[in-house]
């Protein structure tokens, strides 16, 4: 029996709305391809149909491998509808990574672009009882040869377009399972649940203060955390979909002027793939508003300042997987606008306050739990509480039962608190360096690297001196465009602008290594430095 | 043990957000007093420990017979963070209803403006144990005598300013109590709960498009269903609450213009109120967009066309009290600005669709439940349910099980179901009238009515005929600066543009009577045509 004053909170409502209110609007765009709200709404019922024809119960898992396509898009509501849960492979991941989710999720369905495929057939012939394979052959993908016997379209046709889905009968059922890219070992799942997604959907809307029908360009992968919840976002503001499997520095600016785009989302690699385009070819300013929510990494002064002089606002983000994107805000107060420049770029790399619809946030001493002052100056770690924390880690209690202790979710970042209230990220737990037995962080030179007028990017890591403990170890990425400059050079910088005892001692030019999601991985750089 | 992944819906949440992100900002303006955030946050604090000093307890009531003021905002937080459960009194009510309501609710405190402090004395002197009486004085106020021992700003000095409360511990407690003017017996108390007070506050950003930092006009009190949590939606933006005692037409240009006020809620009565101003002294059109939410009747397509002209955009909403304000919103759809003016205006008087975050709507037989076919012809009533919809009657399982019978709230309301799925309202249930025994809609007549140049507003109701049966009896008020017009002239305007059968045989000049909150009291009018 249903309820007249309740229903479970999940996205899946979302595009039955759009659908029924706005059915002749666009709601995807892939290359020359349009789809209407109507049409995609059809062709997810197709899809839950069939998936379900096909034997995929609630609590079943449906893995996809999957650029940023139409299919990725429909994926994120079909198998939900069917009560199964979506795990969504990060397509950069090996072979063996692969086979150990599959193997380790359960997979009963693999729905795989043909762009993949090599690295999908490897995987396959490691698990001892294959899922049933899916192949999305994409027009605008690398080619590819089909692994299975069903293709996409062949599989929608199975499917029926009016299919009666039901909302989950619990909202804290399952909707995702993502992995986290591991550093070291076999990677963690983390399960999301419906009225997480749904809560998290929404809470973006306040923070961009979203008009109906924004225009959402895919840079960010929709693997990457679901796409931060923006599948579901954009969906519920009947806005439309600019689909994108590489985010290009040319393809986005292009993709922003031919379809308007007004929102978008990025990683480091993105903004600094948008930086890299000469600026002889870039767009100049756009005539239109656009509205960029930056993660991952703080936007460095001169990131900023490069995207925001093309027209392009930076809403500065933080967050993680096991909140299923954005847990914090650097919320802009309109009166920054007035500030200097290089305050204003301070003010924006902080990683900010609570994002609406999470409960709290507080930087805090791990072990006592005690907020730390807001002194701008001691380090704590940054713990979340609220809705839209994930249900837990996939298979392992104890673990979710150690992340969650004392009624907080632990995310071992580390940061320090400001007078008003805004954290600022001073580093992951390992990325502190004791220097002069002093724990410093290795953001703060970095930040400092990053003003040199030469250096793109720029990565620290603790580096052990026998004479003098650990060191710091810079990793310098310069512009392309940059004068040749040399480690005294930097060194000399260095000294100009920081503490002695944190100058870094050794510098090494090249690139940096990094994970798909655009982070640093730092554990290659230590290993690295250790070497030298 | 809180829980890191897990807190209850309440937009209690809101102020302690907005006040740590925002302290400095302005949150309260009424007159030439401003309060910030911050201030604003205090005071609840204050006013909550206070009231829990004065045994409010969890589960309690407390009323308030406050106009659009800093207090009443304040009451919207601070009674729920003891737990206690707001009742916010119609101000225009008489004495009687009001000791009904007092007693009905067991209110443990009342806080009272001395403006209604002779209808306030009145009803307290009907009660064998009145609650503790607090006086808001407020300097913008029409004066009056305090009731009490106790004036507002003493209570808030018992209190402390940083009260730790909590939130509710089941997202289900009730948060507000309602009483709907009752049109013949006593008025039904409708039940409010956090959850849903959350997600409405909620909606209403994603329905506007709301970004950060609204200015909002208090032209719709927020006794008329919380002011459809309004308070709650503003504050979780961190807009400016901008207080009005009364929407007169020339105060609330003045407010606009002054503040630059970016929103407003509408009631007939507003709308009316604002073009009952002359067209010299209307401000032109403002030289910033301004949205108005209407609601609680259609506006006619002069109505949209006046407010239009002035430069504020109407968002036409439908919705009752036990919807906790709007359940239906005719979503605009872009491509429709495009269209003549009259059909703009025919297409926005349409109630729409089911307003975001409420699960369902749909227009159905009332005895089977079976949807009407969308074909803009078939009368149905209209049916809602999801997470927006009330707890409950007060002290009425009975009539909340019929309200809720087969799992949908009956609204009591009659409309059309268009093809493109948007409904429209043909009439609250018994205003249905019986023509050549074909049920006919008074609201059809009186759209055709306000068509006429002269007519500002008018209300059909039947009349009995002893030869024809019922027949239509027209009520109009003419424009103040309209030319004298007779019965005649207007029957014959109907002749030419309704079916004869329609044509009201009747047409009484004069003023309407209203609810306070500004729905036309037919019965009223149904009492008088049966004498004439």
């Amino acid at each position: 029996m249903e309820h007249a004053n309740y229903g479970a909170l999940s996205p899946l409502t979302f595009i039955e709305r759009s659908a029924a209110v706005f059915p002749e609007r666009t709601a995807v765009i892939h290359g020359e391809l349009q789809r209407s709200w109507e049409q995609t709404y059809e062709r997810v019922r197709r899809l839950a149909s069939a998936l379900r024809g096909r034997g995929v119960e609630r609590g079943d898992t449906v893995a996809v491998m999957l650029a940023n396509t139409p299919e990725m898009l429909e994926a994120h509501f079909a198998v939900p509808m069917v009560g199964a849960v979506l795990n969504a492979l990060d397509v950069h991941q090996e072979a063996r990574t692969i086979a150990f989710i599959l193997q380790d999720c359960g997979a009963r369905v693999l729905l795989t672009d043909t762009e993949f495929a090599k690295t999908i057939e490897k995987a396959l012939a490691l698990l001892p009882s294959p899922p049933l394979v899916i192949d999305v052959d994409d027009p605008q993908g690398g080619g590819g040869e089909g692994l299975g016997k069903l293709g996409y379209e062949a599989l929608l046709a199975e499917g029926d377009p009016t299919f009666i889905w039901e909302p989950p009968p619990d909202e804290w059922e399952a909707i995702a399972l993502n992995y986290t890219p591991g550093t070291t070992a076999n990677p963690n799942g983390i399960v999301y649940h419906h009225r997480a997604a749904y809560l998290k959907a929404v809470s973006h809307v306040l923070v961009w203060g979203l008009a109906p029908h924004p225009i959402y360009l895919w840079t960010l992968p929709m693997f990457d955390c679901n796409g931060w919840c923006f599948p579901w976002t954009i969906t519920a503001m009947a806005g439309v979909h600019v689909c994108l499997r590489e985010a290009r520095g040319e393809a986005v600016f292009e993709a922003i002027r031919r379809h308007r785009v007004s929102h978008l989302c990025a990683t480091p690699a993105v903004l600094n793939a948008l930086l890299a385009v000469s600026v002889e070819r870039r767009p100049g300013k756009f005539d239109h508003p656009v509205k960029v929510m930056a993660g991952a990494a703080a936007p460095s002064a001169a990131v900023v300042e490069g995207i925001e002089a093309m027209g392009m606002e930076i809403t500065h983000v933080y967050g993680l997987t096991e909140a299923g994107g954005p847990a914090a805000v650097c919320a802009w107060h309109p009166e920054w606008n007035a500030r200097p420049r290089e305050e204003r770029a301070r003010l924006k790399a902080r990683q900010g306050v609570r994002y609406p619809m999470l409960d709290g946030l507080m930087v805090a001493d791990p072990h006592t739990l005690v907020p730390v002052p807001k002194d701008g100056r001691t380090i704590g770690e940054i713990f979340i509480r609220g809705n839209t924390v994930m249900k837990g880690y996939f298979k392992s209690a104890q673990a979710t039962e150690e992340a969650f202790d004392g009624g907080w979710f632990h995310t071992g970042d580390l940061a320090i608190w400001h007078p008003d209230g805004y954290m600022e990220i001073k580093d992951r737990a390992k990325d502190i360096i004791t220097l002069d037995d002093e724990p410093s962080s290795s953001l703060e030179i970095e930040s400092v690297l990053c003003r040199h007028p030469a250096i793109m990017e720029a990565a620290v890591v603790a580096r052990m001196d026998e004479e003098l403990g650990e060191t710091p170890c810079a990793f310098v990425v310069l512009k392309p465009d940059a004068a040749n400059v040399g480690a005294t050079e930097i060194i000399e910088f260095c000294r100009q602008h920081m503490a002695h005892s944190m100058v870094p001692k050794t510098v090494v030019f090249g690139e940096l290594p990094k994970t798909s999601t655009g982070k640093v991985q730092k554990f290659k750089l230590r290993a690295y430095a250790w070497r030298l």
